[in-house]
């Protein structure tokens, strides 16, 4: 039955790209509000296309926030094993708009890559793992295995309420391995087996000083200024020489680097020279002692990711703001908490402060940062399966990103976690301008296609 | 004359104040191109009321940028004193929009004051300098001495066009006084006579990092995220115990501070009270070493006006941002030069910017430091001319804010300089919700028409 699912998937790449560009017209943008309506029709597609290819158990599942997506096709027996693969249906904020050369929710096919936001994060993967399963059900009616589907829409707030969702519905997301398939390879000739990823801490800061904006002139030295002070405690946060995090206790619970990881990092075939023109920063910067690959998969980093207050517009206007603000976040790594380095972080921010503004922080998201054996079956048959689908073995890493609901699947399933995808280093991912490289897309659902087939077999036999 | 004079001046109250409205009707917001037909009406609507109080030498004088307004009565001959008022008719911006409490450009009577962008910087005072002109050409169709009327558009952006105007117009605007009228008095029972200005260095930082927008995730640590740099940057540019600007130099050219001028500044009833007040701050803070009122005029300052970079919107973006900017100034005090400071200030930076991103600065505006001698005898004259519009003497002091045209029209036209006004410290000038004491806009009719009165007399008959 590989064989015909594998012809089916070739022979019908044309449908599943038109799909998926339905898909991608839906700007179901979960941080903002006013996509709510959007968010709904995305669910209510997904939906619609796993009944299409013959997933007998489709629900739209309600949730305290977003609702996830689940469909099942359990016709293979108790003797056989079920899988669960995750996915997401929503995606980021579109800004910079002027920064795309085509509009974010119009799909466009450009030389071999298909742009639009979502295209790599993370709807034309979905589409792979339904593309997979169609193959199948369209050619045999049935699957080699059990197959769980969760396609859910809070993945880019930190998955709000799915943690809740699973640990209700743990008899019914039952699995014996997850797959979540949202990340990337590192060129399409070398596919990539995550066997970590980073934390995350997300955060607001808000600092109120006068009562009203006040003039420069009249009052400039006689009151903190709320930018003034806000750029003072966002500044200090990392130290300029060696780039490490300035927050006491914040690196306490880093596990140190083994020999035996660094020398399998350094494997890893991704040079500065690569980093810096996937970047097309100046050059690159980092925490000292450590390698490009090291900085972003084993260590932790912060970033700021916005900031407010003041006058902004053309021209120049003398005003003190009466408020500033800043998002930024922290990756974490293990055995670094979110609670934890929350309390650090808030509790720094707090006594640095002076006493003439009014400091408010808020946590806006946390995921926690995941390892796992890369030795594990379910690992190793994806391994295989990439061998297949790519042509080539996967290299070993863990990734720098978070999949907030990842720690959750791991302990509440307490199943193995496989941890992969085809999107591309420079897919633009919550930038300007994402795409998907299309013969990822192809490649990826015959390695899913293999993968289903090659899980089924039991251990020893592959 | 004068008793006519002040009478038409109290009969005719509402007649001016309906005039002043109808001005302030004008968004002639100075900085932002969109009002450039604006800019224009509003100058035409100055040069229209002079005409129509009499004034027989009227022009809208086209400069490089926005026109200034001319308006003369010379009638007075040449044994009589010529008098330059100086005032503008551009405004500030008006965000945030959404913290008026009427519309800006609305302007509403509240209680005894009249709210609206422009109502007190600087519209509500040149109505009072045209006012008292209207007072003596409506009554005996003369003034006391040669009145040279100068409204400019240009001052909230550095008067970037009025001294090659001054300078080409030397003769023309040639006096034997000039009056600033554009400042704040204590409280309405308190005149001020200002008897400096603080300059000021307005500048914007851009800074450019990686050429695109990255995922924090997946580059997070590997580069210099731009607003990591520009708090980096800018957070170290005041210490934050002393409160002093770490910008090496900086301080070499400011005067020590006499002690006879701190004995005159500490009779200046200020306290801290009264300042922390009127900023609704939690608390005061400034210069370690100086008082607040010290802090605000003979000491320099730094203050952010505004900050952008990467995403602000609702919820999270996890997004390392291209590029981020940010617009600062510092006031400048005797004897500090606005381009040898900005020399210091682009050098500190530049050096202090790590190799890893690209750091744009621009100057946007300057004003040099002023100071005049209080002991002038057109300064005293407005100290007398106070004490019947107001009845009470000025206090002395120096102006935190910055006239950008005030040093070049006390060379230029080599004319001593007095430098007045009756807006109030909580007018809320470059803030929503910007307001006039009604019953100051007729005490300064009254001052002036006295001023214009007194300074006529030669001196010693006064």
């Amino acid at each position: 039955m590989i064989e015909e699912a594998l012809a089916y998937a070739r022979t019908h790449r044309q449908a599943l790209l038109e799909a998926l560009q339905d898909f991608l017209r839906i700007p179901s943008v979960s941080t903002q509000p006013e996509h709510r309506a959007d968010i709904q029709r995305a669910a209510e597609w997904v939906a619609g296309y796993l009944r299409e290819i013959g997933m007998p158990q489709v629900e739209v599942v309600p949730t305290g926030g977003h609702p996830l997506v689940y469909g099942a096709w359990l016709g293979a027996g108790p003797e056989t094993l079920t899988l669960l693969v995750y996915g997401h249906y929503d995606v980021q904020p579109v800004d910079p708009l002027e920064e795309w050369h085509t509009p974010p929710f119009e799909p466009a096919v450009r030389g071999e890559s298909l742009y639009a936001r979502g295209a790599s994060d993370n709807k034309g993967q979905v589409m792979a793992v339904l593309g997979a399963a169609e193959a199948y059900l369209k050619t045999s009616g049935r699957l080699p295995l059990n197959l769980k589907v969760l396609v859910e829409g809070e993945e880019e707030i930190t998955s709000l309420h799915l943690g809740d969702t699973l640990r209700r519905g743990r008899e019914r997301f039952a699995a014996d391995a997850v797959v979540i398939c949202d990340e990337a390879i590192l060129d399409p000739q070398t596919p990539l087996l995550m066997y970590g990823l980073r934390g995350v801490l997300y955060l607001e800061v808000e600092i109120q000083g006068p009562a009203h904006d006040l003039h420069s002139g009249t009052f400039g030295g006689a009151v903190d200024n709320p930018l003034n002070v806000l750029t003072r405690l966002l500044g200090s946060l990392q130290e300029p020489g060696t780039r490490r995090i300035a927050i006491p206790g914040f690196y306490d619970r880093v596990r140190p680097l083994a020999p035996e990881e660094r020398a399998l990092l350094a494997r890893v075939p991704v040079t500065d020279e690569v980093a810096r023109h996937l970047t097309g920063a100046p050059a690159l910067a980092g925490e000292e002692g450590y390698t490009t690959v090291e900085r972003v998969s084993v260590r932790p980093s912060l970033d700021l990711h916005g900031l407010w207050g003041g006058y902004t517009g053309p021209g120049h206007k003398s005003v003190i703001p009466a408020q500033a603000g800043a998002k930024f976040s922290v990756r974490l790594v293990p055995d670094q908490e979110p609670d934890e380095i929350a309390e650090l972080v808030i509790a720094h921010l707090q006594a640095t402060a002076p006493p003439t503004v009014t400091l408010t922080v808020r946590v806006l998201g946390k995921a926690r940062p995941v390892l796992v054996d890369p030795r594990e079956p379910a690992i190793q048959a994806m391994a295989e399966a990439f061998q297949q689908g790519f042509g080539a073995p996967p290299i070993y890493m863990r990734a720098g990103g978070s999949i907030p609901i990842a720690r959750d699947l791991q302990e509440i399933l307490d199943a193995p976690l496989v941890l992969m995808g085809f999107g591309l280093p420079d897919d633009n991912t919550h930038a300007p301008n994402e795409r998907l490289y299309l013969p990822n897309l192809w490649r990826g659902v015959e390695t899913l296609i293999h993968y289903y087939a090659r899980l089924a077999l039991p251990a020893g036999s592959r």
